[in-house]
């Protein structure tokens, strides 16, 4: 039985936007695994519910026959050890550290400021059902109306930009983040631009920002798999 | 003969305080090399200008026999290629590029905040030859007078406790930032630390932070070599 995964989805079940479970799928092409993905949606704790012992209930959630595994990193690590013969995610232990840092920088320096340019978009993505519950929750936490959140988003871009500044660094130096070719480490940092990419027509990067053409790099890995996913 | 090193210090020769020439200090105690440092001023560029095509001219310069070699980073690859024999400064190309990152993210994320915290420091600290110099190029590169700029740190404190979360949350998995033992990923963000330790009074580490230990483990290694060097 194929791999199945839940996959946060919006009011057109196409498109596919958590910047976790798009770690999980760029990490399942890398392997050459196949899967089949289960949209999910952000009210649908009750469906997940099952395999978490605790809150908070979160996407991705990987089902491989009788394994479950929760949490984008721990799956990452599941993969490893479930298929060694496939190619690895991670080149060794200083790889698999060096992807760990960048998972802690990307959530810790990166999610804020994209999420005060497209949390608006990604309000308006989202289902229908799921709409009420996404704005009070992310009202509260941002402490203000997503329309006030989202007013200067050109100001933002710039923080963004200046908080990006390790990544344009190394990408000036070599192809991909972790190195000549992608590994896992790059899916960690891709995920938030693909997240981004897929619910709003806002750009996070200025046009002449190196860094879009390593996006670009990974919209095309695997026959343009993740550029096949609608952009807002 | 020893390798020989130009390395800045103060006003009281014994200051040294140059978080590159750190970074190459630790490097050389890994690598188990003695080394002979000459201390240097800020603006004694004509004695480092034979090392030199260009400006800028920088400490480190370090010089090995016939050999010359500046910029902290070049220091570090050439010590791993002249004594592949000692103890290795990376753990291979993926802990190499883990470093490279680093590198990056210390000097565009963590340079800003730390001077504003830490400039007039070094100027009291400077010999008083290079006061006024020290003080007119970074009052220019600042745009303001660096007693206004220190005049709020706690502020900026809190900026930079904000900027430091990945290597927080990597602190709180594992002793150092290259793993079980430290490596030069761990020297190039120590640097840093210790430069501010040796001009500054002010913690730019709130006392609870668990960054905190990490510092204490590098201000240890070597028999308490960085520690030796006197807190301001």
């Amino acid at each position: 039985m194929a791999i199945r995964m839940y996959d946060l989805a919006g009011a057109d079940p196409a498109r596919r936007f958590s910047p976790y479970c798009w770690r999980t799928r760029m990490a399942l092409k890398h392997k050459q695994l196949e899967v089949e993905t289960i949209p999910w949606r952000f009210t649908d704790k009750h469906v997940i519910a099952p395999y978490y012992a605790n809150p908070p209930l979160l996407v991705p959630v990987l089902i491989d026959g009788d394994v479950s595994v929760t949490d984008s990193w721990r799956i990452a690590e599941y993969l490893e050890e479930a298929y060694p013969g496939k190619p690895g995610l991670f080149e060794g232990e200083a790889d698999k550290r060096h992807a760990r840092f960048l998972k802690h920088w990307t959530e810790t320096q990166l999610t804020t400021p994209i999420v005060r340019m497209i949390v608006l978009d990604i309000h308006d993505c989202a289902a229908e059902k799921d709409r009420a519950y996404f704005r009070s929750s992310r009202e509260k936490r941002l402490g203000k109306p997503l329309e006030e959140v989202v007013a200067d988003r050109e100001s933002t871009r710039e923080e963004l930009a200046r908080l990006l500044l390790p990544l344009r660094n190394v990408i000036k130096e070599q192809p991909f983040v972790c190195g000549a070719a992608p590994a896992y480490g790059d899916y960690v940092v891709f995920g938030h631009f693909q997240w981004a990419r897929c619910v709003s027509a806002f750009d996070i990067l200025a046009a002449d920002d190196p860094i879009a053409q390593w996006r670009e790099r990974m919209l095309g890995l695997y026959e343009g798999y993740a550029a096949g996913f609608p952009a807002a």
